[in-house]
């Protein structure tokens, strides 16, 4: 199974790295990918410094065991950020859009969660 | 793909048109339908004047190039609400429930997002 | 159709149970199942006593005519909280994780709906 996380605040930056950690770390449900997908100017510079970075790299290192995590940021809220692609963490990646990301995952069986 | 866009506050109705336009102009996710479903009073009553009916407008003008756009607001909330169906701008549809909707989009393939 | 809850407020275990009901009652959506996913500490407390008490009780009561209701809550969110699973309602029941259980259902063709 995959799951998709929606992010748009930074309160919910917060805490998504603990919600993708429970979700790996539940031997009931096997989980094979987890992204998480941002559609906000303000999450993404939340993201390029401090505990933001921090959530960032948790998320992009929670993988392992055959599961595969992405983090992305939508191509529209980099352009209200502060904050550029290179500002971030390596392996955090533009999606197209936000909604079309979240619309293409779910419509490839991913099951999405608004933490 | 066919995307349902969840709206249940007035802050949530002031961007969603933005999140739907975003959406169609994604060349990289080919979406048929959207549909906006509201199951709040008060986004309804914020729907009928002003900026909020400028959203709603631009939610229903927003298709074309094959792509159908929907407003419906729950027919739950619509008691709760002063104003009326009338009220609201033409194309606007009542849903049976607004969770009704959302589930049977759902069921029938549409992802679903909330903005 | 079944169509999953996911609640992580106590605002929104406040009107979940008038969702649950609206969905139960839309004759032009036959659902079979309504679950609640509860994934916070804070509002496992709430669902022990008082007014959150009675929400849950209410859902819990609201199945009928074929459609099965259930109430789960979080592992992890249980260890957060001051209430135990011995506090909440009879029939409650505690899920491996909040974020398994909405991949779950939701891979098992559940809607999801973000009250």
């Amino acid at each position: 199974m995959r799951t998709v996380f929606h992010v748009s605040t930074v309160d919910q930056l917060s805490y998504v790295d603990a919600k993708v950690r429970n979700l790996l770390a539940d031997d009931a449900v096997p989980v094979s990918a987890v992204a998480v997908v941002v559609d906000s100017g303000a999450v993404i510079d939340a993201a390029a410094d401090g505990d933001g970075r921090e959530r960032v790299e948790t998320v992009l290192a929670a993988g392992g065991d055959g599961a595969e995590t992405a983090f992305r940021v939508c191509a529209n809220a980099l352009r209200g950020a502060t904050a550029t692609l290179d500002d971030l963490p390596a392996g955090v990646e533009a999606a197209s859009s936000g909604v079309g990301e979240l619309t293409r995952l779910q419509h490839d069986g991913w099951a999405y969660v608004r933490p």
